[in-house]
């Protein structure tokens, strides 16, 4: 693809790593059994099933009974939340998320809300922060779970997920964090984070996609998503994906290698981008320049300009927008306006991501094309 | 696998063709992009999702708009008969299905009878036939939905689902057929069959592992079960699988194409096998014998013989045990019990598969191999 536009849109989906496509291919081609068969074409997926939990296990700490693999972050997303509500319904009903959470958590709250639950959000500040002490404020006696991002998938803000967990689970509360974005750019440790549920999406981590975990921490109970037959210990019916399970672990396993060269090596990249287009672009804001924050996400916004049309004109990059354009104009991103970002800002706001295989002189290239549309439009 | 294990278990799980894995290859080595995204890394993703999900439609008569992706066969079983429960519970709570259903039917059935459903069990004949008369009386006015697999995975009887069907509807109740294990055997068409819903699983198909669809009959009013962003034209989110999807895709398209040739051929092979053992084993019962059953499946029981054993003497033969083996002794599975099969033949029952890849010569193989330990164990 040499012709292809540049690709800094890692946080909507990475490509797969050429080590995970060579661990997966004998899955494709070669090895076929069901891991619940009993003879040998079984036992040698089920074999490679559980070396893949293993690996996501190396990745965030936890022992590999406690990974229990989805069909990706919206699954892992919804069967925490979900079954966190029906197992613990029995003392009534109530949640807790932020204001900035991703659909996968918000819609599953919406969908709980019409069916009797009550859901409190928390806001985070102009930096995409949330304070630990709202969410201690929104607790009840009923609150079954409390559910907020490791880390925001368009601006990056990393949430202090720990001081979070420690005020919900000394509650008696369930704390869970979607870790999607996170896992893999910066360490995600189930113990550091004091968390009992944790999400995984293997697309965001250079693993393929329709795969995710849920990190499961031993004792807690849920109540099922898909039921069905004992797949998973009894806990996610269907019969395993192995050659995605395959590619999830050995991501992950790769992740846990590289993670701590890479932040930096990302971070670089990252304030290269920035510093070259606030120089085209003096009056451009950065958003949540103030917070701890991913390496790779770079969410900036150009007063004046239209997200979609400024996006029109560059033909040789794929980005994201943080507004969407219809016939009446354009909305901003339900995260910028948490954030209270300026209309105008929002509404001309671009997310550079960059990732595993993102060059120096790219960036250099995607600077100069930003910076020439963004010069060419005003 | 040159010294592998025959394997006569395809109704457990299918290889994949390496014609599917060829159409696969490109999303694990190339095109990665998210369907959602605007760009044309999105674009060139998104067309595949397409594609495939109108080379689904083709082998079920649909339109592609009626067809949604989702994790597999389970996760397909659980969206209906959920989604259909919480759609219509302001009706009442009611639903029925089979005594011979899959796991991931009757376990969600067991969860919803725990959440205060009532479910009706139609029994089944001696033949694993379900009488659509039986189904008729169950139904009640709050019946949301019922829900009857289209051949059984065991003894592979099909039931008369258009007969069914038109009962159900007819009283305004939804009905669902799980075809994971009919389909690419026999034709399996939603207007023929007369249903609302139907479920497909990729891996009984020829197609890969933790891929199925829904078919969803247009103006089918259900909740989701995987609540997030707007997948699937809303209906079940979480980004798409693209690998998987155009895997099952050319899956469907490839049964299509050979679904009159090859039911007569893999009948022949199976007429055969079932021919060599009962010269061997004289007493022995072939389940299902005079139902109409899936062309490929071969139940047999061997009254005075454990199923356990007899596979354990077949270390060159792949195939799947009507009885699960504990330390108190066999318990044979709900089907052959449902079917009220005597105990002595239930827990000798070995259920024998064949595919699009068994030969002639391996049928030979296999009925010498399982003959011989069965003369030898009495």
């Amino acid at each position: 693809m040499n012709d292809a536009p540049l690709y800094l849109d890692i946080n909507a989906t990475t490509p797969i790593d050429p080590r995970v496509a060579d661990a997966m291919t004998p899955y494709l081609r070669e090895h076929f059994g069901n891991p619940s068969s009993g003879h040998v074409y079984g036992r040698r997926t089920r074999e490679a099933v559980d070396r893949a939990r293993a690996q996501v296990a190396g990745l965030i700490g936890c022992a590999p009974a406690e990974v229990v693999f989805t069909s990706g972050g919206s699954e892992s997303n919804n069967w925490a939340l979900k079954g966190a509500a029906w197992a613990r319904e029995d003392r009534g009903r109530h949640l807790v998320i932020s204001a900035v959470e991703h659909p996968a958590t918000t819609a599953v709250c919406d969908w709980l809300a019409g069916r009797g639950w009550d859901v409190s959000v928390v806001p985070v500040d102009g930096q995409c922060r949330v304070d630990p002490e709202d969410v201690a404020r929104a607790l009840r006696p009923e609150t079954a779970i409390v559910s907020i991002m490791h880390a925001n998938n368009e601006v990056g803000t990393v949430q202090p997920i720990a001081e979070i967990a420690a005020l919900a689970r000394a509650g008696g509360v369930l704390m869970h964090t979607d870790a999607a974005q996170s896992a893999g750019k910066i360490p995600v440790r189930v113990d550091e984070l004091g968390v009992d549920l944790l999400s995984l999406a293997g697309h965001k981590l250079y693993g393929p996609k329709g795969v995710g975990a849920l990190y499961v921490r031993e004792g807690t109970v849920l109540e099922n998503l898909v039921h069905g037959a004992a797949q998973e210990g009894g806990r996610r019916a269907g019969t395993e994906t192995v050659i995605l399970a395959v590619g999830l672990g050995e991501a992950a396993a790769l992740a846990a290698a590289d993670l701590d060269e890479e932040g930096p090596r990302l971070a670089a990249l990252r304030d290269r981008l920035r510093d070259v287009l606030l120089k085209a672009a003096p009056d451009a804001v950065v958003h949540a320049a103030a917070a701890e924050r991913l390496p790779n996400t770079l969410s900036l916004g150009f007063p004046g300009l239209l997200a979609s049309d400024l996006m029109a004109e560059l033909d040789g990059l794929a980005c994201s927008a943080g507004a969407a354009c219809h016939a009446g104009g354009a909305t901003a991103s339900a995260v910028l306006v948490a954030m209270g970002v300026a209309h105008e800002a929002a509404v001309g706001t671009l997310r550079l991501s960059v990732g595993r295989y993102t060059m120096g002189e790219e960036i250099e290239r995607a600077a100069a094309l930003i910076a020439a549309a963004v010069t060419e439009m005003r």
